[in-house]
C-alpha cells in the first residue's frame, strides 16, 4: 500500500479543523483533513450567527459554506471517513481511516463537542463487556450473543462484521432509517435505559422496563472520545487538556475548538485552529526526517 | 460630571477588542471601546491576509473595514482617546480617558503588541528620574530641566504642560512633523542611544555621542504598558498572563489578542476577543450592583 506522508492530519472539518488546515497550507505544509459528510453539525443547524467578526448576520450553513470555499480555494483535501485508531511509530503517526493507513508528522484534533456517555455507568463497564470498536474487540465475542447500539448508519457496517462471527447480533438504532443491515441481525425497538450487571455486562435494560440478556454490548457510530483514539491523551473536565499554544500533553499532537472546552463558539474555534495549525506546522518542519 | 456605567470597557479597537465588543453587545451588555484613530496599525498595513477563515484573499485594511462595519451595525461606541490611568473603587473600575472618567464593571485589555523599551535599562531607571506619564510625575520636576522623548504628536500636549512648570523642557521627537509645541521648548535633533547615570538618571546620550544633562527624562506618546496602567497585573515574557478563559490575575480584568502573546494573528485575536467578551459579560452580570 502506498503511504502518503502528511505534515498535518487534522481530525474534523468544522471551523477549528478548517482554520488549522488553511493556516498550515499557507506555510506550505501537506495537509489532510479527516472529516465527515456534514462538518460541524451544531454549526450547520444554527439559524443565525452574528458574532463571527466581519461576517455579520449569517446562517450557520452559509458561514460553513464560506469556510468550505476558503478551504477549497487552498486545495485542501477532505476525506469523508473516520479515524478508528492512531499509533505512533518512529516519530510518525499512523492513522487508520477505513481500510487505509494515513501517515503524518503531526495530528490536530478538532472533533467538536466531546462524546458524552449514552448510558449510566458506561465508564465502569468499559472493557468489562462494553466496547466502542467492534473491529477491535469483536473477536472476543466470537460465537456469543451481542447487542449493538447504533448512533448512526456508520454503525451498520460494524454490526454486519459482528454478524459474521457472533452467534446472534441484536441491533438497537438510535436514528431513523436503517440503510444496510445483514438480514440475520435482530432489530430491537425502544430506547436504552441502562446496563444490567454488577462487575460485568449481563444485559441491556430498555426504557419500557424489558431486559435483553447479553455478554457483549457495543455502542457504535457515535463520536469517538479522543482519549480512546489516542491512549495517554490528557483529558480534563471531559475535554482535551491544552495550553495556550494548543499543545496537548503528547508531543506532535495539538487540539482546537469545542473538544478543548467552552465557550462553544465559532470564532474561538477558528482562532484556536489557527494557533494549532501554525504550531503543528512548526513542529512538522523541525521533525522533517 | 455625569458618569455612565458600562459593563465592559474595552481598551483597543483591533480585532480582539471589536470581537469582545460584538460578543458582549449580543449579551445585551453596555460596552465602550477606547480605541485610536487607526485600529490595529499592523493589520492596517498588511497587504494581504489569507488566513482568516471565510474571508480569503483580502487586504488588512479591507478586513478591518469589515470588522468596523460589523461593530457599527451593533451600535458599538468607540472613543478615539487613550486610557491614562485605571483605579478600582467599590468593585468598579474608573478609567481616566482624556479629562473624562469612565466607570465600568469589567475591563478587557486588547492593546496589541506590547510596548518594548525605547532605551537600554529603562526598567532600572523607572521612578528614578524616568517616567512615562508627565501629568502623573511632572510636579516632581517643578523648576528643573527635563528631557521628553516623544513617540507621537500625542506627547506634545504633555510636553507643553511640562513647559509651564519646569525650568527648561527639551523635546526629542521620534516622528516626523511636530504639530503644536510651546515655543519655549528646545527641540533636540538626533536619536536617543542610552540613559546616563548609575542609580538615577543624570542625562541622555544621543547616537552621535553627545550627552544632555538632565534630572528628569520622560518617554511619552508610545503605547502604555498594561502593567503600568493597571498596577499588579501579572506579566509573563513581556505579555499579559492569561488563562484559557482570557482571565488575568485580577478579577474582572480580561485580556485578548497580541497583548497576551503570539502568534500575532487576526483569527487568534478574534477568537480570544470572543472568549474575553463572553466571560466579561458573565462577570458583569454576576456583579450587577
Amino acid at each position: 500500500m502506498e503511504h502518503d506522508l502528511y505534515d498535518l492530519a487534522i481530525l474534523g472539518c468544522g471551523p477549528a479543523g478548517l482554520s488549522a488546515a488553511i493556516n498550515a497550507t499557507i506555510r506550505n505544509k501537506k495537509v489532510v483533513v479527516i472529516g465527515s459528510e456534514v462538518c460541524s453539525p451544531p454549526m450547520h443547524k444554527a439559524q443565525k450567527i452574528d458574532n463571527y467578526l466581519g461576517l455579520p448576520d449569517i446562517s450557520g450553513s452559509e458561514l460553513l459554506d464560506k469556510f468550505m470555499q476558503h478551504a477549497g480555494q487552498r486545495g485542501i483535501e477532505i476525506i469523508n471517513n473516520k479515524a478508528t485508531s492512531i499509533n505512533e511509530w518512529e516519530g510518525l503517526f499512523n492513522i487508520l481511516v477505513g481500510e487505509e493507513i494515513i501517515a503524518s508528522r503531526t495530528i490536530v484534533i478538532a472533533t467538536g463537542v466531546p462524546y458524552r456517555p449514552t448510558l449510566p455507568r458506561e465508564e465502569h463497564f468499559l472493557g468489562k463487556g462494553l466496547g466502542y470498536c467492534a473491529t477491535c474487540d469483536g473477536p472476543i465475542y466470537k460465537g456469543k450473543d451481542v447487542i449493538i447500539i447504533g448512533h448512526s448508519t456508520e454503525a451498520e457496517g460494524e454490526a454486519n462484521f459482528m454478524a459474521e462471527i457472533c452467534k446472534q447480533v441484536y441491533y438497537l438504532p438510535l436514528y431513523k432509517a436503517i440503510e444496510n443491515l445483514d438480514p440475520s441481525i435482530i432489530i430491537l425497538n425502544g430506547k436504552p435505559a441502562g446496563i444490567v450487571g454488577e462487575e460485568f455486562v449481563l444485559g441491556l435494560q430498555l426504557k419500557d422496563g424489558s431486559t435483553i440478556d447479553t455478554e457483549g454490548l457495543f455502542i457504535l457510530g457515535g463520536e469517538t472520545a479522543p482519549d480512546r483514539l489516542i491512549p495517554g491523551l490528557e483529558i480534563k473536565n471531559n475535554h482535551i487538556a491544552v495550553n495556550r499554544q494548543q499543545e496537548t500533553n503528547l508531543p506532535g499532537i495539538y487540539a482546537a475548538g469545542d473538544c478543548t472546552g467552552g465557550p462553544y463558539q465559532v470564532a474561538k474555534s477558528v482562532g484556536e485552529g489557527q494557533v494549532a495549525g501554525l504550531n503543528a506546522s512548526k513542529y512538522a518542519s523541525r521533525h522533517r526526517g
